[in-house]
């Protein structure tokens, strides 16, 4: 079929931690898999360990403020204030959870600290500081290392949404691939569209990867191939341009 | 690749019109991708059209009420009228938009009424009545024909959502798949884990469907395969079991 899209798990990637190359060892996996317009897309939690953005629990000194409050909540203290550090705003906070917006500007449950997926339970592990950066950085070194190109890299971390249980991936660091498709749609007899149709590409990507990524275990990396028309050698615009400004946003919480 | 999942457009359907017998016009199309454990993802447009759920602007007679409201929104009042015959709930208007909560109770923009894709300008799509109703006859009928089982349905829409910019695909209709998979994610010292983690497999399915019907011009049906552990003889709890009430939802408007 012309438009077969093929999701498949990057096999045999090892633990991944601080200084690791990870383009490196990608590349070495993947190897058959890497063709001309694939996107890789990514797990944030391996961007995030060979950054080394890992904190160690032990090393965190709640203020008195967040012990109050994590005590209120029923929460290790250390750990809500690694959330609290991550966030910009918190736009909503209940039954232990925070939903907040991150310094990037992502929306979120706890700024996307993640404790489950850390090497030991006494770490945790952030979102990488420049998503769009280590998406750049990860396709040029993976071009560069494979000799293939263009390749468009996607940097993945698994959201909730408003109104549906259960979480989806989405993209959250960009390069080499269209985050959102041109508008389409008709315009209406007052020459307006009824709904201004954008399909958010990159996220869809995203989520595609999830279901490979689900199969193979919920960690790692996936290729992507069969949307070789989306993917540039330029870098665009990245994962920044899909956040909707608060003024924007008709759908999410106040 | 053993975890790989393919994502192909189903080919060659016609323009669906009322009455038209959905599962053997796709059973015709399919053929040769059908495959046990495939998942048939089908654009709700398509089923809305077979099950004449497309109204005639012509018919509409707007109260004075919504004609006063649609003026000074500057919108076609019988379009108006239309949405709010379809919405349980208005969670917001802004800007032209409503966002409903729909009588099944999904939340999107104008209820899910769509004039881009009817046939003329000047009727509209629906939504199916009961989608979940639909996804199991479509499996019903589908498995008959074909002779191939089990078979999953899913019935898609483009959803805006909270913060992020750009529609996804998620599931408004769900028979033999399982809608999410199930909690993962370690507890911390307070025993409670930090985010509940629970794949939202059929919109991650829903989206990567999305994928294929871009590709092949927006509209359609497309076969996922690979995913065939997920997929079941019993129809299932459907898309409603995605359903958050308002008093669960920590992300959604209120």
């Amino acid at each position: 079929v012309s438009a077969e899209v093929r999701v498949g798990a990057i096999e045999g990637l090892p633990e991944i931690a601080s200084g690791d190359d990870l383009a490196q060892l990608i590349a070495r996996c993947a190897e058959d898999q890497l063709a001309t317009g694939a996107i890789v897309c990514v797990a944030h939690k391996l961007v995030s360990k060979a950054e080394g953005r890992v904190v160690d629990l032990a090393t965190v000194e709640p203020s008195e403020l967040v012990a109050g409050m994590a005590h209120e909540m029923g929460r290790d203290p250390r750990l809500i204030q690694v959330v609290l550090s991550e966030s910009a705003e918190i736009i909503r906070a209940e039954r232990g959870v925070f939903i907040c917006r991150t310094h990037h500007g992502f929306v979120c449950a706890n700024a996307g600290v993640d404790q489950s997926n850390a090497a030991t339970p006494d770490s945790l592990v952030l979102l990488p500081l420049d998503p769009d950066a280590s998406a750049r950085q990860l396709k040029a070194d993976l071009e560069r290392i494979t000799g293939v190109a263009p390749l468009g890299v996607l940097i993945s971390d698994s959201f909730g949404r408003a109104w549906r249980v259960g979480q989806v991936d989405v993209a959250i660091g960009l390069a080499g691939l269209t985050p959102t498709l041109p508008h389409e749609g008709r315009v209406d007899r007052a020459g307006r569209a009824l709904v201004a149709t954008q399909p958010a590409l990159a996220d869809e990507v995203a989520a595609a990867a999830g279901l490979a990524r689900t199969k193979a275990g919920g960690q790692g990396a996936v290729i992507i191939t069969g949307l070789g028309e989306h993917v540039t050698d330029a870098d665009g615009p990245g994962a920044a341009a899909v956040l909707r400004s608060r003024d924007e946003d008709l759908f999410g919480a106040r």
